[in-house]
């Protein structure tokens, strides 16, 4: 069975597949405001209808201790391997809601772009595999292998309820295979595929002032101030020269090999490539490159500081709080725990005052065996939908399901992703390049038809007792 | 003419006298947000007509480059003083609204308190003095003394447009004596007569990033991260013993003398008194008691910082943005302009990346000569009002129009303040006590008696060309 029919179809029925990405998209599935709980259910339910609606009639939007986990199964291949379909419904939230050019949840189509939030991270990217997998049911009865959609709710917000998900059903879902679609490439002509990912540590950390907040003229210069507290405390995690200052956070890194430097070099975008398309100017650790600083390299950031007034004019006060968001970045060998531990210990001995710090959100790193034969194939199926053969990059990113597939279930998983550097993922104006969708569509398909022939591992079977 | 008649008025009208602070108090007169600037129009209209009402016939919001100034003026005794009352009818941002026990632009009286935005900063304040005009107007035909209303809406942002309208006015207005009250007393039954204010220099520090929020997982590590920037010059400002580490920061500090300190010791609030009032652990410049850091000392606060992501759960960004508002209070000798330079000179040298500074407000201090025969008629005011004689203290806080009024119109001007410790000023759930409002009342009645034995200062006669 070959994919030319499959691709015939998706391409008669790309204006509809863009269609229902923007319906897709207007869904504001923000995971991490229980504010937008109900908003989050409404997108579950639709995609769980959408599948059902091209075929998967199981699909279903199972309910979980956080938000749903849309699940669907299509076992009609017997001896073909199961691939496990991973990707995210849920977005990013959307503030400043000023700085948007359209408003987020109002998809709008400019140029050959699609503007919304989750456009890209990580709508259009899952939507491809479910137009990849309606064009095989339409024109062959169904993919060349056996197929389990896992679509969760919570992958901006740290992945909660996917791990108990995928260990109760591990039975019922048996992959072979698996599949995640919710990386970058290097550009709309330059495929890539993603073979490590940065593990994550999200922190918050919480300073107590005032029982109240005071008027900074009549107690200023007399009372603990917590926000200055907390950037007192903020300044002291990096170095002077851009490293992070916590004690043992760099001890279990594992050094980057010459020959992978070597590979990351002809293959990675380079200083300058990375400064443009983040309109930024260079900071981080000296001896390595931007690329290598933001993929293969651990890293601490300062994601949101508030506390006080900072609006229009301004407000005389000592605050009663102020709060910090970190976000910790892992290569192999750190592990989230004690990572956490060494910013415990920094923070105990560093804050002037009391800090509260509680974990949001933790994932360990994530790294795919190259020479596996799984690999191979997501490369084929990048070479016939973009008619190049794709660059083997590292992501800075962190897709907390890798690590639990890999490492915890055993599954290997190919990192297929279709984002672009231009897509302004996570900020105003996300965007998702409409010809790429359809590239990305294509290559679903011929994924689908080269995991085929991929060998399943031998499967344990059950000894009885 | 005694004061008896007004006050015996003054004691049948108090309830409609609440009533009239519930009502100034349901103006939503935030002078620093622009959204808001309609409620402060409209807060100016009502407080116009009710001087009209009470017989101020030329009571008029005049317009200004900024809020609208309230002015009246009632001049019939010949030969007597002319006093300049001043007064604010704007208020601070109510934000967190979240941490308000009702709305707080709906008046709500919860026990002997009116709770509700600027209840006790400054409108029951300015309220007294409109409710001892109205009792001597309806008893006497009229106060004791000439008077001038200068009813401001901008203390809060600035006082921007005071000064061109009192200058501009001066020969309109014509002031012997000026009475301001926007200052705290020690205790409901503790009257204060404040005869030294710090100055202020209100700043904004930005810091620009990324041309765009970016992905803190794709780029952390690599990019110059705008709020990393900012705490770490936020940092720098203070040293670790509390001091302010701006270079050159003390150098024109007048010191105190060993009387000053005694005088503050006897009549001022304890350490523990301050730190009871304030729910807070004490902090600031080694040497000097709480008291003396807060309003003797100059001090340097942030009171707001914002940049990224800092709502529920957490948002991988490194953010294109991070402001934050600086409130540093000056003490005699202390220009704004120089420190102004000299902080400027500090973020120059301090920080990493370019950071622009802006001036949200600035004005110097100002101190009263103790042996003015003006201060001994606000003595001599409190005694009958509280029915004990006031301590001398000093207030961290500032009050531009005093600084205006004391040194570039040479009016010396008496400090009848009403706030009680426990008013929560600027934080959310102001209120005002309403026994002492009553009690200011009365003070601000005994007061105009007082004050119409002060003998007018030799007016410059004008000379012929």
């Amino acid at each position: 069975m070959s994919g030319d029919a499959a691709v015939a179809y998706a391409r008669r029925t790309e204006s509809r597949f863009v269609g229902d990405l923007a319906r897709f998209v207007s869904f504001a599935s923000v995971s991490a405001q229980p504010a937008r709980a109900r908003d989050v259910q409404a997108c579950a339910d639709w995609l769980a209808a959408h599948l059902r609606g091209i075929g998967l009639a199981d699909a279903t939007a199972h309910p979980t201790a956080g938000h749903p986990i849309v699940c669907a199964t299509w076992r009609r291949r017997p001896g073909a391997p199961t691939l496990l379909v991973y990707g995210h419904y849920d977005v990013q939230p959307v503030e400043p809601v000023s700085a948007w050019s359209s408003p987020p949840f109002e998809p709008t189509r400019i140029g050959d772009r699609l503007v919304g939030r989750g456009a890209s991270d990580d709508k259009a990217q899952l939507l491809a595999h479910v137009a990849a997998l309606e064009s095989y049911l339409r024109t062959a009865g169904g993919p060349p292998v056996n197929v389990v959609c896992v679509f969760e709710g919570e992958e901006e917000s740290g992945s909660r309820s996917l791990a108990p998900f995928l260990l109760a059903q591990r039975d019922r879902l048996r992959p072979d295979l698996a599949v995640v679609s919710d990386t970058t490439m290097l550009g709309a002509e330059r495929p890539a595929l993603t073979y490590a990912l940065r593990g994550n540590l999200v922190l918050e950390l919480a300073v107590r002032g005032p029982s109240h907040d005071l008027h900074s003229g009549n107690f200023g210069g007399a009372v603990a101030n917590p926000l200055e507290s907390l950037c007192a405390l903020l300044a002291s995690l990096h170095d002077e020269h851009g490293r992070v200052a916590v004690a043992g956070f760099y001890d279990r890194v594992v050094p980057l090999s010459p020959a992978e430097r070597d590979l990351m070099a002809r293959n990675g975008p380079s200083d300058a490539e990375l400064l443009r398309s983040s309109g930024s100017a260079a900071a981080g650790e000296p001896g390595f490159t931007l690329y290598e600083r933001s993929t293969a390299r651990p890293s601490l950031s300062v994601t949101g500081v508030a506390g006080g007034y900072a609006g229009a004019g301004a407000k005389a006060v000592v605050p009663a709080r102020a709060v910090a968001k970190l976000d910790v970045r892992l290569v192999p060998r750190q592990d989230p725990r004690t990572i956490e531990q060494l910013i415990r210990r920094h923070v105990a001995t560093h804050a002037g005052v009391p800090m509260s710090m509680s974990v949001i959100a933790a994932s360990p790193p994530a790294r795919s065996d190259l020479t596996h034969p799984l690999l191979q194939a997501a490369a084929a199926a990048y070479a016939r939908g973009f008619g190049r053969r794709p660059a083997l990059v590292r992501s800075g990113g962190t897709v907390p399901v890798v690590a639990m597939l890999q490492e915890r279930l055993g599954v290997p998983t190919a990192l297929l992703g279709f984002g672009l550097p231009e897509d302004r993922m996570h900020a105003p104006n996300e965007s998702a390049h409409l010809p790429t969708f359809a590239r990305a569509i294509e290559t679903c398909i011929w994924f689908l038809h080269e995991a085929a022939r991929v060998h399943a591992r031998p499967r344990r079977t059950t000894v009885a007792a």
